[in-house]
């Protein structure tokens, strides 16, 4: 593919940029061209549909217009997402990963190897050659597809405790995420020989003051963040991962990704889509507010694909109604292990839906609750489609372009349409040059 | 809604510009700040999901890359679409069509009038006062929501009579699309009174040497462009219509709308949507040579809204095969009308469709065909869905952001997010200023 011709005259430092809380337009001038550290934020699945409809789920009903959110403060271009030929034009979370990661397209599964299984040059790996420091921050468990492909290299993204395994030759400075499953005592006690703290609980999290460290938060994914409103876990570790990776003078890589959007996008639950998505904004806006105070630091933002064939509006009617999910105290999922585990589950399931469950839907999720959790989420989530009208298409991916969102030195590279592949190029062009030996 | 902060600062000119043919870079200093002409280009319901699709669609199967296309080449932001509030988030064509023709939200119906039924001041009605030639070419009738809503004002885009029969103030240069049925005789003769040629042949159009012309190329809208391949009717449209607009020294303001790949994501036809997008992108291109060599034009592409949930992908299977759409000989509907026809319809479908009709798919379509020209055409869609692996999730709009393409002097104020509104008061902010009285 031939790549965007992207004019690089004078346009520097001029984008929509990083808005303060007071929305005093940033000086322009005060970024440099090259940026010392790069902070690459991945929402899985996150295709516009996801984005727009955050935009109305956060919109707030007293006024008469319709608020911005971070998305549309820093959307710059879009990208498309294709797999090499060999796995058509729709990819999974691996290639796609492969690609931002390597600048190289790969077959569906691929964890930064190419066509060939040959292991491909990551992001990271890049940066810690140059001297930087490097981190992950997902809520996902960290040896999923979209990370491993930042660290490492597997023919397959489902050789999980192999990829979990190789982090140990990573060096990189901090793996944040869950998947404790895939970290067996002895695992651990090797990451501990080569310096690296440990942590399982969350509240360790804050007490953190150096790398390195592999924090695993959970036994797989972390919880939906609409179950956990308080704990806002993935801009936690964004704000520790900045504090402690901006140690490093020469600068660091971050990839932060917002992992269970997708999830979400598979499960079609708009419910549990829109916390993610809130959690995901809310990182990015400390990501924001950070190139803000260090404006030699370059944001990039995209979807590694669209999951789900998710639309606002769906059964002919011009209508959607994310009044429905404002109220609504858990996520579905949460929602039917409530309801299964007690007798009288009609009122405080209708507490949590926030709507009365009228006689005829009462009997519908009945049958739903007695062939188990699965069953009775499923109809919650219909019912909430219904009343939302929101439509799916698939429980897999589908191959639309997704947007890529951009702020600091070198965001205007981004501007216009590219190819993941490109996203990882540009960022790699930026990265700094290999130190020579003086002679 | 805040405006997104679009630095002005050093960036005119260094879009990615109007690619010739042997894809050498336009000299950006020769392109003046401000335009002389505009060109507005909407593909009626053309989401993201549609020129991804489109990409794919036109893909050269003997290479290993995936061709761009001219919306890759002009990609500059996106925009957001909903009406005023009083109709939710999910806008119809007149609101949007108001929006992009006037700078603000209205009602689902509205055809320039605001949320009180008050004309607003369309585009080509401030373009016609300073002296500048306007004009529209659509695929639909000329009096449809799109072009009614640039030409004209009225409370409902369904008073399809009153909106034709307004025509006759608009002192409009060219009204080129479809739409017999709308103007009867004495309504074309007051056009001749006044100086308009009518026509109603397609082959008259390329005698015509100067403005003002109606023409009117259907009884309703035009054929689907895949059932006349080389017909070309909105590219034939748009050239002459630059031709004669542009004999005016002050400048013209051209509509141009592919107005069908929206009826196609109603019927869920991703065959006539592809058809449409490829007659939509000729268009485009012909305007992008004409940016080329008048670089006072400013060319600005973009959607109404998104129509269908049409997805690229579905049913949980991570595919999607163009290959089955570039084997197709006709619209479904013209392979219904012919299968309903005659006798022996197994051999000439199978023909058009590209594909055998094996025994249980001529049991399905028996059926469908038995029930008549809509069951066929409607089952005859169903099967390319299947083989192609098309997903839709309404015969509706949605509401995701839509694509903004540009192109020429000003095409920088487009760079980034904004709403359908602000793309409106952008251009109009490019007009030339009215000139004062000289004292």
């Amino acid at each position: 593919m031939k790549l965007t011709r992207v004019c690089l005259l004078a346009i520097a430092c001029c984008l929509p940029f990083a808005a303060s809380s007071n929305d005093a337009p940033l000086n322009p001038t005060a970024a440099p061209a090259r940026p010392k550290n790069v902070v690459i934020m991945i929402g899985d699945g996150m295709g516009a549909a996801y984005t727009s409809a955050y935009r109305f789920y956060k919109d707030n009903p007293e006024t008469e217009e319709i608020e911005q959110t971070v998305f549309d403060r820093l959307l710059v271009g879009m990208a498309s997402t294709y797999p090499a030929s060999v796995s058509g034009y729709v990819t999974d979370s691996a290639a796609a990963a492969t690609a931002l990661s390597t600048g190289f397209k790969s077959y569906n599964g691929a964890i930064s190897v190419d066509v060939n299984k040959r292991p491909l040059p990551t992001l990271l790996e890049r940066a810690k050659k140059l001297g930087l420091s490097t981190g992950v921050a997902v809520t996902c468990q960290v040896n999923h597809a979209t990370p491993a492909a930042f660290l490492s290299h597997d023919e397959s993204r489902r050789n999980y405790d192999a990829i979990a395994a190789s982090y140990i030759n990573t060096d990189a400075d901090l793996i944040l995420g869950g998947g404790q499953k895939y970290f067996p005592e002895p695992l651990r006690q090797q990451f501990i020989a080569k310096g690296y703290q440990v942590l399982t609980d969350f509240t360790e999290l804050a007490g953190l003051t150096q790398p390195k460290a592999l924090g695993l938060f959970a036994d797989v994914q972390l919880p939906w963040s609409m179950d956990e409103p308080e704990a806002h876990k993935l801009s936690n570790m964004t704000s520790k991962a900045l504090a402690l990776l901006s140690q490093n003078t020469q600068g660091f890589v971050l990839l932060v990704e917002g992992s269970q959007i997708d999830w979400a996008g598979h499960d079609n639950d708009v419910a549990a889509a829109m916390g993610e998505m809130d959690e995901f904004a809310h990182s990015i806006e400390i990501v924001e507010q950070f190139v803000r105070s260090h404006p030699d630091t370059l944001l990039v933002v995209t979807a590694d694909h669209n999951t789900g064939g998710f639309s606002i509006g769906a059964n002919d009617k011009y209508e959607w109604h994310p009044e429905v999910l404002r109220q609504l105290k858990s996520s579905p999922d949460e929602m039917a292990a409530s309801a299964i585990a007690v007798e009288q589950w009609r009122e405080p399931l209708a507490t949590s839906l926030g709507f009365a469950i009228d006689d005829e839907l009462f009997s519908k999720l009945e049958r739903a609750r007695m062939q188990g959790k699965k069953a009775l989420a499923t109809a919650i989530k219909h019912e909430i489609d219904l009343r939302t009208n929101t439509g799916w298409t698939t429980g897999g991916h589908t191959g639309v372009d997704v947007q890529v969102f951009a702020a600091g030195p070198g965001s205007e590279l981004f501007i216009g349409s590219q190819d993941n592949t490109d996203i990882a190029n540009k960022i790699i062009s930026l990265l700094p040059k290999p130190k020579k030996d003086v002679k």
